[in-house]
C-alpha cells in the first residue's frame, strides 16, 4: 500500500488582490504562509514522513513546500520540480482582474473560461510581458510545449505523464509521496485518481494548506474515494466557504445587473 | 567550460554559542539567514543561474540554499541533496562547548581534534541523544556507512564519490552547479579542486555566505587556482577576521596558563 498527499499552496499576492495568475510567478502573502504552516503542522500531527516531495516550478507552492517541510523538520527530504505540476495555463488572462473581467465579458462567458472543463480563455500573445516563452526555467522545452492558454482536459493531457513515469515509481513499493502543487494542476490529479467526471471536477475544490491523503493499493488506486484531510473539519469548512462566496458574487452580480 | 559554485552556510545557532555541531540538525541564526540573503544578492549581481543545487541533508545548509536562491528568484531550479555532503562529524564532541574542551583536554589535544588531517575526535556513542544512527533520514544507509567520527580525510574519503557520481555529470556539457554546504565539506572539496597538501587545508578557511565561483576545464579542473568569492573584499576581511580570532584565542589561552 502506498500513500500520496496532495498538498494545495497558500494564498498568493495575487489571489488576495483578486487577480488570475496561472503561469505568472506570484509569492505567497502573509496568509498564504501561514496556512503552509498549518499545512507543516499537520503532517507533523499525523507523523507522516514523505519519501520524496514533487512541486511545481512555482514559488507559491516551493515555499508552501519548504514552509510545511521546516515545520515539520523535513527539510532533508528528496524534491523534484516540475511544469507539468503548475498551475492551469490562464492565457490572455494573466494578470487581469476578476471582477473586471467578468463585467466586461459577462457572467456567462467568466463562467466558461473559470469552469469549463475543455473551453480555454484566450491565449496569451508571445510578447506579452505576462507570457512564459522567455522564462529561463522553461528553456528546456521545446516552443511547442508551452502553453500560451489552458483549460482543465490540457492540464489533465500534460499531468499525467509525469504521474506515469515521475510519481508512480515514487509510490511503488509502498512509498510515501507529497505533491505540492496548484487549485487546477491538483483537481487534474484528482480527477484521475477518484475517476471523477469532465462535468463533476469542475466543480470540485480543494482547500489550500491542509494535506489531502490518498491510501493507494497495488494499482495505484485510492482505497477510499476522494482520500481524507488530515483536519477534515476546516476542509470542510473551507469547501463551504468557497461555495457561498461562489453564491455572493453571483448574487452581486444579479444585483449590479438590475441597477 | 564549466562553472561550480560553492557556498558555506551562515552561521548557525550552535556556531553563535561556540559548541561543536557535525551532524546535529542545528538552525540557522539570525545572523546566518542574513549571510544566506547575501549570498543570494551575490549570485543575482553576478547574474548566475546554476542548473543545479546540491546541498548536504543538514537544514543549516538546506536552509542557505533555500534563502539563497529565494533571493535570486531561482526556487524553481533542480536540487539534490546527499548525506556525503554533510559536515564532518565531530564524534564524542558533538554538543560540547569549545571553550569548555579546550579547558578541559589542554590546547595541543583540542588543535588536534579541530585541525589536523587525519586524527578524528572519540567516538560517539550509538546511544548518545546526540549521535545520528537512528536518525530517519539516514534510514537508508547500512549502520556502518553512518560515521561515530570524523577527521577531514574521512570526509574527502566520503565526499568524492558523490562528486564523481552526481556533481561531475551536472557539470558536463558546460553547466553551473552549487554546492551549498560546509566548513569542512567544503575543505574537502577544494583539497580536491586545488590539490591541496593534508598539511595546508587544515588552514584553509571559506567564509559563509560569499559564493566561491570555480571555472572548471575539461577535465573539470580549476582554470585558476583558489576559484574567485563573488565579494573578494569582504571574502579577504572574513578570512583574516577568522585568522585574528584564532590568534587571540591562543594569547588568551596563554594567559590562562600563566594564572
Amino acid at each position: 500500500m502506498a500513500t500520496l498527499v496532495l498538498l494545495r499552496h497558500g494564498e498568493s499576492v495575487w489571489n488576495a488582490e483578486n487577480l488570475f495568475t496561472g503561469w505568472v510567478d506570484v509569492d505567497l502573502s502573509a496568509k498564504g504562509e501561514s496556512e503552509a504552516t498549518r499545512g507543516g503542522d499537520l503532517l507533523l500531527d499525523a507523523d507522516i514522513t514523505p519519501d520524496v516531495v514533487h512541486t511545481s516550478l512555482l514559488k507559491r507552492a516551493i515555499r508552501t513546500a519548504n514552509i510545511a517541510l521546516d515545520v515539520a523538520d523535513l527539510l532533508w527530504i528528496p524534491v523534484r520540480r516540475s511544469w507539468r505540476l503548475n498551475e492551469r495555463h490562464y492565457g490572455a488572462l494573466q494578470g487581469k482582474n476578476k471582477a473586471q473581467t467578468r463585467d466586461e465579458y459577462g457572467e456567462d462567458q467568466f463562467m466558461v473560461w473559470r469552469r469549463s472543463y475543455d473551453t480555454p480563455p484566450p491565449p496569451i500573445k508571445d510578447d506579452d510581458p505576462l507570457s512564459q516563452v522567455n522564462d529561463l526555467r522553461y528553456a528546456s522545452l521545446p516552443s511547442e510545449l508551452i502553453p500560451r492558454t489552458e483549460c482543465l482536459a490540457d492540464v489533465v493531457d500534460r499531468l499525467l505523464p509525469y504521474w506515469y513515469d515521475a510519481i508512480v515509481p515514487d509510490l511503488a513499493n509502498g512509498g510515501t509521496v507529497m505533491v505540492t502543487a496548484h487549485g487546477n494542476s491538483l483537481r487534474a490529479l484528482v480527477k484521475h485518481l477518484d475517476g471523477v467526471s469532465d462535468e463533476d471536477i469542475v466543480g470540485l475544490n480543494i482547500p489550500t494548506g491542509i494535506p489531502l491523503v490518498y491510501e493507494l493499493d497495488d494499482d495505484f488506486a485510492p482505497l477510499k474515494r476522494g482520500g481524507e484531510y488530515l483536519d477534515p473539519a476546516a476542509a470542510k469548512a473551507a469547501i463551504e466557504a468557497v461555495k457561498n462566496q461562489g453564491a455572493n458574487k453571483n448574487k452581486n452580480q444579479g444585483a449590479n445587473k438590475k441597477k
